[in-house]
């Protein structure tokens, strides 16, 4: 494959949706075709599980809710972010498995490891190129979300549940330092922005600069 | 858990339904409570998946709908087969683990030890006390269907299809003789279900005299 895979994580409000847009401005006036991409709901078959996942009313086992994610995962990498990959295009996806097992793992009842194996599954192993972690105290993105008319399921979980989703994206960063950019996501939109571009840069170079196996 | 854990597998027209409910007659008479389930659909998010799976237009991933699968059992297990087997009752179920694997694993791309994996996963190990596997030739399957009316998308699929998917039950009876009672779908009714309460007497009265733990 000889696109590359970028994917923005971070809780709700950290600003993944404003600097994906940027950077895809930024790279498609560099001459890439870029293709934007979420979890959940990336596809057709996506936003149906989507609306499962975070709108349905009454309880969902934490298990089946694992798996639904999963499922739209596979399902977007097999039919959207791989197709992109093999074109050459850059994919920037908001959310991937770091988000599960952060949010799941970490977050929920499960084994972290066992739901990173699951999705591992789901996507034969594909990993990002680079994972851009736009990390922000719990306590900011409460008061950022307050200004949202609309909650979802998952934006009305405790203050608590969030501080140990943002412990369990840290712990994630810390082990494989190479893949993460991890940001401080109260810096100005335009100082993050610029690092981030900086960063795609290289891997940019380094991606044509390789050589073919 | 003090209950019993029943499940029926085979083709389509095979007589699972006609079986299931000669047995809870008759499990019912002899003042067991019965409960019956389905997967996928034994549930109502079952059911929203369940149509997604057997009646969506387009193309959906094999690891996708694995996982659809794998989320509907998850939940059908952990909200209404564990809590009626902990209350003592017998649940006859109409497809399980075996179905995914013969299906799946036998019939598509995917590998049958790895849908069987994640199976596992979603039900944290669960295994029916018995399979009453009902083995029919797909070629006598295929004139039974035919007076259907409505046909979904599994049972448009090719008979070779359904001479994999019936070899794979085969084989999954086969390693383990003990779990499965394996029977010919075109002896009578009667027959059958003469065949059927014989074993099932058998195991309530060995789940009867069983100590304690």
């Amino acid at each position: 494959m000889t696109g590359l895979f970028i994917t923005l994580e971070g809780g709700d409000g950290s600003g993944k949706s404003t600097q994906s847009a940027l950077l895809a401005t930024w790279l498609e006036e560099n001459g890439q075709t870029v293709v934007l991409s979420r979890e959940p709901g990336g596809t057709e078959l996506g936003l149906e599980l989507r609306d499962i996942i975070l709108h349905r009313r009454g309880y969902i086992d934490p298990r089946a809710e694992a798996l639904l994610y999963a499922a739209d995962r596979a399902h977007n990498i097999a039919t959207k972010v791989r197709p992109a990959l093999e074109r050459g295009d850059v994919v920037l996806q908001d959310r991937y498995i770091d988000s599960s097992v952060a949010y799941q793992g970490a977050g929920r009842v499960l084994d972290p490891t066992e739901v990173r194996d699951v999705s591992f599954w789901a996507t034969e192993g594909l990993l990002p190129d680079l994972t851009i972690l736009l990390d922000l105290d719990e306590r900011v993105s409460q008061e950022r979300l307050k200004d949202r008319t609309k909650y979802d399921r998952l934006e009305e979980e405790k203050q608590e549940f969030h501080a140990r989703v943002r412990a369990g994206y840290l712990e994630l960063a810390a082990a494989e330092p190479e893949r993460f950019l991890v940001l401080q996501a109260t810096d100005s939109v335009e100082t993050l922005a610029a690092v981030i571009r900086e960063r795609v840069a290289e891997l940019l170079a380094g991606a044509s600069t390789e050589q073919p196996q």
